[in-house]
């Protein structure tokens, strides 16, 4: 169907109006019309080409939020009207030992992105959010609670997923102390998730001045790491620390923070590789982990969470002519906490 | 009391005789004459003020095995007669909880080091075990199985704990998947112990003459990563590794090996950072994690497996005067696989 949308035409091009098909309805696909979708910084690192080759033209989005509008005659999960998420991957093998356990984000054939690539037929191009018009597998797409504005919502299918599984895998609620490095679109929802768990949290952040927002989303704690003493004075004291970091940093000053068996879970992908120093690790047992979004059982049960705790990303809802200035925003840290397109405008 | 030993006058000088006064027997301490003590790269390294400032004079050795010849008043667990064994450390503050739950190597206050360090007064420059005799207080020595060749058990009080402990973290047992980076004093630990406790263990190494070896001791698959295209052809086949390697190495193709979850410890000290790059991690939730010798009762629980299983490190028994060329030979890994010096001839 005509789907409107804005795409990156190339490497690097400001994202302008583009049309196109999106492929009929199969048995098993849901239709929405989406309302809002959510800019994440890696939407620029890809239209942008600077994570490896590209596939253009790229219409980019993960972060989608809709109504369902049509389902394809086998479908069982949804029905017209509902609310509707779709996240950072649209498909996978199915098959694989990682699929099975619903853990399609680390499938062994690679999960289908939902841009940036190829449909499973290998030779349509994924087109993303950005755009007004969505057709997806209904068992790779999640129901969202009513009772949630769907602006705050789409956020939640990347930047929220992707704090919410490390803070389950790596048990953090009652009685653990968690730090969380930076409070941006990533880190943000990683207060408001910790919080909700029970633990007690801290905010490490090199800008002063977001104490008063840190503490506003429930943070118990919040430390300047402009101040380089910061980390000799809360030396051993964290379980998990959750690094929402890219920018180039000393790895080995945030382990010394953990304590006995604790671990610094990696989210942001930093440009350059740590210099990681081992005894940071050897004094403590302590270990450093990455993760990586979240499978489709795990989305909807964040989904679900953020229903009953009043959960939403704090967001800034966008026309879409106004793409490629939150871009240069989001690069530059302004904003607060995630642009979000209103897909009225396309 | 009066001891024979080998000591380092200075950083980087050749060990040379020596002699001095061991401590009085105080209420809790046991006397040991030593019979065996393993040679540490730890010991070479800190001999030669490679790992910051040191205290000299110097008597290495941190692998100790021997029998008690005399306890004081107040001691319950050892008698006269009874084999004993001492390691990495010989106190710590005993209150903290990371001592409480028998992990004194964590020790807050840190460990009190069996030698280049002072003892727990704070003044008496604590000397090791290239020695006739030893002093120890009774909570920090283990028993020794009966049915275990002295010299070989030797090795078990250092190498034989930094793999032990680390097995028994990472749940390795049947039907997990184990590498085992290099095939050193270390590194045969671990495959000694990973094969005891039932996993499918691999041996990489880039010394392909190794490989008989390694299958002596119970290797189940040797990998020659001389060859770089083993490391595609073994993606994502590790549950743990067991990184033994200081040399300088591509961590993250190591990391690649790991399936889902999987963790990489490491436990040798390399020279180096690692570059980490980040991406290795996220792909798989995998983690990386380093452990440094073992607690107690680990150490204890340790040696009772030994003498259930029969294992023992593969030794070269040596005189005192060889102690330098087997520094050099032990710096060039020309051994197998852990020299050990026999106590008499100091």
């Amino acid at each position: 169907m005509n789907t409107r949308s804005y795409a990156a035409l190339s490497a690097g091009a400001a994202l302008v109006p583009y049309e196109f098909d999106r492929r009929e309805l199969g048995p098993h696909d849901v239709a929405l019309d989406i309302a809002y979708a959510g800019i994440c910084h890696s939407d620029i690192h890809q239209a942008r080409e600077e994570w490896g080759p590209a596939v253009f033209p790229m219409v980019p989005g993960h972060e989608i939020a809709g109504t369902v509008t049509k389902i394809g005659s086998s479908v069982t999960k949804f029905k017209v009207g509902d609310l509707i998420g779709v996240g950072v991957f649209v498909d996978s093998c199915r098959t694989c030992e990682n699929c099975k356990a619903g853990l399609q984000q680390y499938c062994l054939e690679d999960m289908t992105g939902t841009y940036n690539g190829y449909e499973r037929d290998g030779k349509t191009i994924a087109m993303g959010g950005y755009a007004n018009y969505f057709v997806i597998n209904e068992d790779y797409a999640v129901h969202i609670p009513a009772n949630l504005p769907l602006d705050g919502v789409a956020p939640l299918l990347c930047a929220g997923i992707t704090l919410y599984s490390p803070i389950k895998h790596w048990n953090v609620g009652p009685g653990k102390k968690v730090a969380v490095m930076g409070l941006g679109g990533l880190g943000h929802m990683g207060v408001k998730f910790a919080v909700a768990m029970g633990a007690e949290v801290t905010v490490l952040s090199h800008s002063p001045a977001k104490e008063a927002d840190a503490r506003a989303m429930g943070a118990h704690h919040f430390v300047s790491t402009k101040d380089p003493k910061v980390f000799a004075e809360h030396q051993k004291e964290f379980d998990v620390i959750l690094n929402t970091i890219s920018a180039e940093i000393d790895i080995n000053e945030y382990l010394s923070l953990l304590k006995l068996h604790g671990t610094l879970v990696v989210i942001g992908l930093p440009g350059k590789p740590y210099a990681l120093q081992v005894g940071s690790l050897l004094n403590g047992r302590r270990s450093i982990g990455g993760s990586m979004i979240g499978g489709i059982p795990e989305l909807q049960e964040m989904l679900n969470f953020c229903g009953e705790h009043n959960i939403v990303s704090d967001v800034e809802v966008i026309k879409a002519d106004y793409i490629n200035q939150a871009y240069e925003r989001t690069v530059a840290s302004d904003v607060k906490y995630r642009f979000v397109i209103d897909a009225a405008s396309f």
